[in-house]
């Protein structure tokens, strides 16, 4: 395998070309660490390495649920082999309990346990700053018909509970994950990008620390601590 | 008919209630202009006249239609009796073109038109700025049933084609609306507040000028001269 050109690089990876394999790319995770749309950055030494090894985990757990994913193996430390998709613009939510913007926009204290996981978008758009649509905004917008929302939203659901299962067993508490999906060649939707602590919020089942980016959001200091503890504690899970 | 105490005071009216008839309120309107979420403050000498009366046209339009609101009659050039509702504390948005904070969310031009007009919620709390929020969000925060929003929605397209057919008559194009909805004491949901240059996009079909309070909003002078213009032309609407 030969890794081509670099096609995008994003915040916090970097995706490449493979020669002679037009439906894979490779993914290398940075260590570059951003919030609040780009507003804040810093460079976390080894961030990229502990979000590759967790995302590989998480993955993998799925794989063995049944649920597709980009994901087909890891290359080194902070390569990720995958297939190539063509991502459908939306951040897909999932709440399970309320937490960061969440809390903001309804003026919920954080912490509130939801009655059932719901989803939301957000559309994927930096100048825009990602903001939050609705399914009317989405067909106005025409990145997804309601057929792939409909798609979307059960995916969606489903990981959540794999990934709640799980992590549940590392003593860990999922509170809300963001997901990106794409389109493969062929057409069929699968999940992309990553699951890490970049783009889940993890507590402690007990003591309800935060493990995960709200750390550098909100400045608590620990981030890496925090990435390594969830990596040594799902290494241990039994999926 | 006696006017008792007031009730509230909000940025645009006043409520009293009525002695001896617990099931109506008077609304006031006043000449008080807001923006931005009461950021943008000004007095507007004659402005609660002219809502009153377009309100009052719009509202007799609606009864002719059969569509259920508190309506019952005008007192004076300021004063409507209606009946008192419990409001629902959510701004029920019909958009027939792309304009405001919808063109800024979605990062579309102003003006394109919509394949098919869709309602959006927004939370009515101003310690909050009045957010968008989604179906989820309205289940969380335990404001309406989700069969009170599919009734919301229902009444809201249907009070967007007649406004749409007879404003057309008049001239007028009708961008967006915001409606509020409240529940009678027997439990009926009514269309209920005000619908004026305040609460609506109003444009000349011809020259799409802007006929409403984005003439304040963006400071585009002839505010007055716009809601006059208005109540003009949709005096002479055979409804
Ligand atoms: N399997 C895939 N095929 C193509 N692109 C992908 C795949 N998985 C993730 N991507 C995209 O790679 C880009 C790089 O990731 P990231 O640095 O997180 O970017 P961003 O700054 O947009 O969040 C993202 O736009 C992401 O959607
Ligand atoms: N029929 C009604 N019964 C009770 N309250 C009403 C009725 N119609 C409108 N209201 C409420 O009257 C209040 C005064 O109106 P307004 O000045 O526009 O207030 P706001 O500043 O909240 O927009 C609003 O809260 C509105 O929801
Ligand atoms: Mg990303
Ligand atoms: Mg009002």
């Amino acid at each position: 395998m030969e890794k081509g050109h670099m096609i995008y690089e994003g915040k916090a990876k970097r995706v490449y070309e493979v020669i002679h394999s037009p439906e894979t790319v490779i993914v290398e995770y940075k260590d570059d660490a951003t919030a609040f749309n780009g507003a804040k950055h810093a460079s976390l030494e080894g961030k990229g390495v502990l979000n590759l090894a967790i995302s590989t985990i998480i993955f993998e757990w799925l794989k063995q649920a049944g649920i597709a994913s980009h994901y087909i193996r890891t290359l080194s430390d902070r390569e990720m082999l995958v297939r190539r998709v063509e991502i459908v613009p939306l951040e897909v939510v999932v709440r399970n309990r309320v937490a960061g913007s969440l809390a903001k926009r309804l003026g919920i204290a954080e912490g509130v346990t939801l009655t059932e996981p719901f989803v939301e978008w957000y559309y994927k758009n930096d100048d825009l700053g990602d903001p939050l649509v609705t399914e009317a905004h989405i067909r106005v917008l025409g990145v997804a018909t309601p057929e792939i929302l409909a798609s979307l939203e059960t995916q969606a659901q489903k990981i959540n509970q794999v990934l709640r299962t799980n992590l549940h067993k590392a003593g860990i508490e999922l509170v809300d994950a963001k997901f990106e999906f794409g389109l493969t060649q062929d057409g069929t939707l699968i999940l992309a990008d990553e699951i890490s602590p970049d783009t889940c919020r993890f507590w402690d089942t007990s003591t309800e620390e935060k493990l995960d980016k709200d750390r550098f959001r909100r400045d608590l200091g620990g981030v890496m601590e925090a990435y390594q503890e969830i990596l040594r504690r799902i290494k241990g899970v039994q999926a």
